[in-house]
């Protein structure tokens, strides 16, 4: 299912042009441009029809701030060449807790960007055939499912999958506002629609404010998450990989700023109104868009079909981006060494597993509805935005270089606006969603410090330089729990016998039952021991008023272990084994119930010994 | 939640009387009366209002039926006082086959009580409080967990919660027939309802047939399963037991006899049609009756109350058998050894579990209506009872008394009754359900065969009465994985001197990190264990191209294993032990794995040793 596993060398391999880096490592960005202008117009719903004007001048705000950001993020490329994600940049020129708040706030953005992702690409698809509507979570669930087994099977493969999709929305979509704005010029601006936009809402609930327009604006900056994918990857890139990267990096924001532009003139053009989200009736804006333009045609679902696709799998991003992020965290001991190991296919997978079930979380919670998830999701991007140019601009300050004036005022730029935003989009969009980012952020950033400090613990813990110490080493202390008298307690006791000469058997009356084993353990196991130049081995008899059986054997090698305070303690514990799965239910399991209760109530000199009896199939 | 640890002594305070005994092993048989008519009814309703008359000839069938079996039953509490249930009757008298035969359709039979008793009790809920209808499997599954936990804790608690709603459920419902046949004898057979039942749908869309009948009678059998629960417990009633089974049994009988003639007399009166299952509308025919005779005020309310409770708790008398079943079937060994066990509080309690969890499951797949699980029903209570007839007629063959010939003809009327109305049941109910009964039973017998040749396998490949082999014992060849020299790394080399003078030390180079600990290797172990007379203990460094750790140990175990043919090998593994949850998200578990691991791909010759160490807290 995911693959055959890949040997370390074979790792190379993975590396990618601009042609393959523009899907791989924009699809997050250029996505965005589906779901940012409808959030923003979402909110002008309540403006009624009068409301759709501000659109534009909305849409421009956010392409100033994104090319000060593209600026700020070429820079950043140059200068981190081995992967300049905020993670780095923040902890190597902030200090290590500018860095963990930077890494909370991305594996934040990285969760929402994958909700966010799913959810509008269902979105565009319950647009196209409205009766899906009420299926939307399960869709969103199942697209997923579908992604997370794709990046398990690591990224070369996903690139191929991705690049035919993200080619035809661009064109699609390119060729949707070229054709739209060509008629619109034609028409003096007034352009007729192929399909009618549904009217906007009729009631005007509410005047244009400030505030309102700032929430728009906050909603819209949603359009600007994923940029900082390519800067986080450079690695991923062929060489000369800083050129490369700074070259996608560019074409993937002339292709956004030329999206976000064309949206807004078109729906101003056309007078195209957002729906209510999550409603019986709701269609997306961009299917709004192509069906004005060019009519529900063949154009239309070949559109929506790759909007869809796109959306979906602008996810990737994340997949690719998450885990990284976290083997950069854990290698630094912030996150458990789990996140750093890669799995059979050179993927981080539990970086995988752990993005995939968060998303789902989160897409369950929402109901798979985008803009119940937008409030959440600009804080956290933002965030990291502002604390990579900050962290920047203190890498100039200490960098020799003639020109780091330059590059300093650049990424201060970038720091302040997206800084501005940051608190905008918090105070916009706090009571609707944003207060839970900005408790869960702090809350990450205590769990990776606690991770730390246990890790340190840990480590003091068992550190150890000195050469083996073998002063006063004695065999331990072998106690054997016998039922029955039988091959495998045979077995159980011959093993015993030759690690250690101390060794006791007990055996647990529960009923009544069972005495016979005493009577017989002199003639079967003590005579042909003693015979055989062995030391006693006594029977010890444990009565079980509540019938109980292990917990009277645990208790009994507690005490023995009490009484015996220089000695380790080994319990021989014999199990059969047999290679089918239903052998689980046949048999009681005691001896797994009793490894696990030694284990969770034993201490430093309890060693468990297992005896395994396999049968025969 | 389930009460203290009762110890083994306390057992006979679970003894029971009359009194005791009608709700506790009475419960199912007339709880019956509530559904059994019902089931009739509903497919009376293709007749139309005229199809209403047929109830009275049915129901007298049915009591003929019921008194033929009572007497039967009387005979087998004499002959069986240690517990005559139709598992232990049919496998002394007709032979183990026989036996499993009866057990697997009594298996059946108490699961579907469960199932059917509450979502019958759900019936009648919804039939006073309509608007509960969309939430009937819910209301079922909590019901069902609340039943669960109660028998966890045991059979006497259970006897006092059921005591009180079951004597209010027969003293209303008699009150209810009482008050009726009084009003519809003073009317000349024509009584005036208080609240009129609704009108049977009016297009009849079948004449009466034969086989319309005998569907309808079918049905209707379902109220009397349930009878054979005395049989099974009399060890749980007070001395004299048998007299005071037999007792028990006549009140039940009769109780039941009264409702069941008492019902067919005034749905005849009242002209009360059955209404659509699970559909909107549904009224369960109980509440339609007592409607119509009392109208719907506070006796309405109590009486719908207390049929609710006691058709839920009748399953309560499923949760008493199937464990005791399930133990008997395991002392034999055609069951697993759990089953044989008595939990904590003197219960079976993986009776319990499995029993919960099936019906969990049927209630599930059936929607909770007990319409649709009606035609499982019949077939598994009807076999058991032939089984267990047939068995007293054998039994009686066998025994030296006068009146031997007396009981025989007894027992043999009631085998030729139920035996002729098995077949009834699955040819007038096949396609509905019973074909999952008749699949269900062979398979659940050919399963019990298989449990029991697995468990005679084992013993016989386990068994050994020779006394203790101790020829050419010798240590075991200590195999040690080392990753980092650590504390435990320490202690686990100390563990593995003391057991055996010949350790080998392994350790997995990944990614060409780690080869430092070769190079300390001479310094930190071999030198000082060396000094101290131990033998060389050699460190194998394993190659790993594909990242994995425990793969290649576990390979390298099985290598070493196959050029000793003659040695046991010891694998000790060292394991990090915090007493926090949370802490198996922190670690990277590889011990785990890998004990997993060598215990799957080993053999005879492997044994674990498990170093913990203890974490400070």
């Amino acid at each position: 299912m995911f693959g055959k596993p890949l040997p370390t060398w074979d790792e190379r391999a993975e590396e990618l042009g601009t042609a393959a880096g523009i899907p791989i490592f924009g699809l997050d960005a250029l996505s965005s441009a589906a779901y940012g202008p409808e959030a923003a117009l979402t909110l002008l719903i309540l403006l009624g029809a009068a409301g759709i004007a501000y659109i534009v001048p909305i849409s421009v705000s956010i392409i100033v701030l994104l090319t000060i950001v593209y600026f700020s993020y070429r820079q950043t490329i140059a200068a981190y060449p081995g992967g300049g994600g905020s993670y780095t940049v923040a902890s190597e020129n902030l200090g290590p807790f500018a860095g963990l708040l930077a890494a909370a706030a991305l594996m934040i953005d990285y969760i929402l960007t994958v909700a966010v992702g799913i959810s509008a690409g269902v979105g565009a698809l319950v647009s196209a055939w409205p009766q899906l509507l009420p299926h939307t979570l399960l869709l969103c669930l199942l697209i997923l499912v579908f992604i997370t087994v794709i990046n398990l099977r690591g990224l070369r493969q996903a690139g191929i999958v991705f690049m035919l999709p993200t080619y035809i929305f661009i064109g699609s979509l390119l060729a949707t506002i070229a054709w739209g704005v060509f008629k619109s010029v034609l028409a003096g601006g007034h352009p007729v629609a192929v399909e009618m936009p549904p009217p906007a809402a009729a009631p005007v609930v509410a005047a244009a404010s400030a505030w309102l327009l700032l929430q728009s604006f906050s909603s819209g900056c949603t359009a600007m998450t994923g940029v900082e994918a390519v800067s986080n990857g450079v690695r991923a890139f062929r060489e000369p990989k800083v050129q490369t990267a700074q070259r996608t990096l560019t074409v993937i924001i002339a292709l956004l700023i030329a999206m976000l532009g064309g949206i807004a003139y078109l729906v101003r053009a056309y007078h195209i109104a957002a729906t209510d989200p999550g409603q019986a009736g709701y269609q997306s804006v961009l299917s709004m868009i192509v069906a004005a333009v060019a009519g529900r045609g063949p154009f239309y679902y070949v559109t929506i079909g790759s909007v869809l696709v796109v959306l979906c799998l602008s996810a990737n991003t994340a997949f690719a981006d998450f885990p990284r992020l976290c083997r950069a965290i854990a290698i630094n001991g912030y996150l458990p060494d789990a996140f750093r190991l890669r799995g059979r296919r050179l993927v981080y997978s539990q970086g995988v597993y752990v993005l995939a079930i968060l998303a789902a979380l989160l897409l369950t919670i929402f109901g798979g509805v985008t803009n119940r998830l937008i409030p959440l999701y600009a804080v956290g991007a933002f965030l990291a935005f502002t604390l990579s140019q900050a962290g920047m601009v203190a890498h100039w300050r200490r960098v020799k270089d003639p020109r780091s004036g330059r590059y300093m005022f650049v990424n201060g730029m970038g720091a302040i606006a997206t800084g501005i935003t940051v608190l905008v989009v918090l105070v916009a969009k706090f009571v609707e969603g944003a207060w839970m980012t900005a408790l869960l952020i702090p809350a990450l950033v205590v769990l990776m410090l606690s991770v730390h400090r246990y890790f340190k613990r840990v480590a003091k813990e068992l550190e150890y330089s000195h050469p083996l110490n073998v002063g006063g080493l004695q065999p331990p202390l072998v106690i054997l729990p016998v039922q029955h008298w039988s091959r495998l307690a045979q077995k159980a006791l011959q093993v015993a016998l030759t690690i250690s000469p101390d060794v006791q058997a007990v055996h647990v009356c529960t009923e009544g039952e069972d005495k016979e084993l005493q009577a017989q353990w002199v003639e079967l196991v003590e005579d042909p021991a003693k015979a055989a130049g062995f030391p006693d081995v006594k029977l010890v008899q444990l009565e079980s008023p509540y019938r109980f059986v292990i917990t009277p054997i645990v208790d009994h090698v507690l005490k023995v272990q009490q009484e015996h305070p220089e000695r380790r303690i080994a319990v021989v514990i014999p199990e059969m084994i047999e290679h089918h799965w239903w052998h689980y239910f046949l048999e009681n399991n005691r001896s797994e119930l009793l490894k696990a209760l030694l284990l969770l109530k034993g201490n430093q000199r309890i060693i468990l010994v297992n005896v395994p009896w396999y049968l025969k199939t």
